[in-house]
């Protein structure tokens, strides 16, 4: 089976841009990841299909067919061309498909772009249009939200395994550390464990949005764009690429119940954990041999459980690894250098494709020094769709 | 590379459904395909992965992670899910990563479920919804919509190739005829050439709706949802599927300019002709080897046009062989033979699928008596997105 590789990276900072446009802030990602693999100039003869993750724009920007809008706004005709929507998990959904199309011989190189613009509605329907990715009758129609299902499952892995608040505040400040060194992060305001902890009253640091889900535990709602150029390591338009290869080895997903409620243990992510045995299986790899890993925090609680769906610890105990600092930078196992969604933010369709970008910036070497990994191997990135039912789990490695 | 066979087929009817639920409807027309396949109840084991084909359920239902919903509706946990998007060429693009998924080695089984609900918005905010796939700052902002478009080719195509009204009026015939055999057409109401054409004044059966447009020149708006499940060749599930093998031989895509305005000469389909060359050299095949074809004729005009792109005829010279009437059930190159998208109906993202369950069914013998195309070897579908700036081109084998 052919190998693929990440040959060219792009991404635009994360942040409220709602005075953009959508299909021009994919096009601003994509032409950089071009021009990161040197195919500026060649572009249109380099790229066999392209494939746009994305959410909202049916919706939110009242556009469709966004996959042809951003082949003709940089100029890909007659390449092929389609988006792909899986909520919050569109990004490393839309590189998987890449994946495919690629060692299916039915294309050599495939640029994926992410993007999302979630602040061209305001808050209110922001919250809105992310929970329409919950059941319609079940859950939507009760008025049930991501934040709300979230609270649930955070206070009932505080109680069942002794996470405190002080624990979620720490995830914080180290995605917050991690960021402020990432140029495209959104969230670079400094932030002390004391000032979201050990503050209080009415103008709390770090105030309860639902209990008990504060501030500092829920990633912003981020516009933004990422991009990744792959293709075949056997193609002879590998000649054209100089920058370091690095391969996907693995990548899978898998679906869970729709509901949260279905499930016999609502914190048990089934999904996560079946996702990366696949992916394992793929690269022939273990969780020992993951270096770092990119995992979808866009509530803090989610990076201690999907760390441990994914292996890197046993069940109920990722925050004694946190608090013995062996997910920092510098740690046994670094998680979320760049900030996670918690502080670089969570443009939907963006956040997979940009997961892999930061898999891809470490493996080369090519992180800003004070948030690189030392001498990574094999990198893993969690991409979480819905609240757990469908969920992306990819291995780059060098 | 691995062969891909259709091994089941579903579809519900065509029609105003807007009193029933979009993912009730997709699960219907997968059961449909999984019961024909005769897997019903060993489908959890049997598929490895769910496209969904749907343009408009963000904005039209409010409703996003549809792959994941329609993948619990009916129990596939935990197969892999993705929701696919290229305009009205949504349903022939999940088949297009359908048969990637399974050529890559990644899956041997993919339900690929097309589904619309077009009628969960009025008929002016449907126009709306459908315009969102022109160029947003170009078209859709000067109140350009298909039907425009549409118009304007038309006019510009009866001038030079002399086609005429009664050519328009012919297409539409025929397709009315074929729509009234099929059990799961939209439009089944007797049409005759005498009533549309002949018919005048203030109560003409076949008003103008954007001039030269008429009535019967445009497709209804249709709910509906339609689905195939794929198979490897060479995978051990084959031994489960028990109906006559049909292979999709050649399946490729190809773009052109977002805006029609910025092509050369607007009457060339350029993303058609290079789509459907891609698809004959997979195949291996020509024109000549096509035994008949399902052309997206959303407007009657793009059936001459699209035969003529696809290499059947001369171009200029379809609507000749429409006047011999080459392309009707018993002629030498049948064109839709399922009512085509103008009578048996365009839900957006179920068309390409359904136009794929036409050729399967017809190349097992299993279309009704009455619109049953005499041994047929090789079918080709064109689904047709945005306006031609992004089409796919499938052909089925037996």
């Amino acid at each position: 089976m052919r190998k693929v590789c990440v040959v060219g990276i792009g991404h635009t900072v994360f942040g409220n841009l709602h005075h953009l446009d959508l299909v021009d802030l994919m096009g601003h990602a994509s032409l950089n990841a071009l021009e990161d693999a040197g195919v500026l100039a060649e572009r249109r003869e380099i790229v066999d299909q392209v494939f746009v993750a994305n959410m909202g724009a049916g919706r939110v920007n009242i556009q469709s067919a966004i996959a042809s809008a951003l082949v003709s706004r940089i100029g890909l005709e007659s390449c092929m061309a389609e988006a792909v929507e899986n909520g919050p998990a569109s990004g490393a959904s839309a590189v998987k498909l890449g994946v495919m199309a690629i060692k299916s011989g039915m294309a050599d190189a495939v640029l994926v772009t992410g993007g999302e613009m979630m602040n061209a509605v305001t808050r209110w329907i922001s919250t809105d249009f992310v929970a329409s990715m919950l059941h319609h009758e079940a859950e939507y129609a009760y008025g049930m939200t991501l934040p709300s299902l979230a609270a649930l499952f955070t206070r009932l892995y505080m109680q069942r395994y002794g996470v405190t608040e002080r624990d979620l505040a720490l995830i914080a400040v180290k995605s917050h550390e991690n960021a402020a060194k990432n140029p495209y992060a959104h969230l670079k305001t400094p932030c002390t464990l004391e000032a979201i902890c050990e503050s209080d009253g009415a103008d709390h640091a770090n105030p309860i949005i639902a209990d008990p889900l504060r501030l500092y535990g829920i990633c912003p709602v981020s516009d933004g764009a990422a991009s990744l150029l792959l293709c075949a390591e056997d193609s002879p338009k590998m000649r054209h690429f100089t920058k370091p290869p690095v391969t996907i080895s693995g990548i899978a997903s898998a679906t869970d119940t729709h509901c949260v409620h279905l499930r016999a243990d609502p914190l048990i992510l089934d999904a996560v954990r079946l996702a990366a045995e696949r992916a394992y299986t793929m690269a022939g790899l273990t969780p020992r041999d993951i270096s770092f890993a990119e995992l979808h925090d866009a509530f803090v609680i989610l990076e201690l459980a999907i760390a441990e769906e994914a292996g890197f610890f046993e069940r109920g105990t990722a925050h004694l690894a946190l608090r013995r600092d062996e997910t920092r930078v510098n740690g046994r196992l670094p998680i979320n250098t760049s900030g996670g969604l918690k502080a670089k933010g969570h443009p939907l369709g963006a956040t997979g494709v940009s997961q892999i970008y930061e898999l891809v910036k470490q493996l080369r070497g090519q992180a800003e020094p004070e948030r690189r990994v030392r001498d990574p191997k094999h990198g893993m990135a969690v991409n979480f769709g819905g609240f757990g039912n469908n969920v992306v789990v990819t291995i780059c490695s060098r």
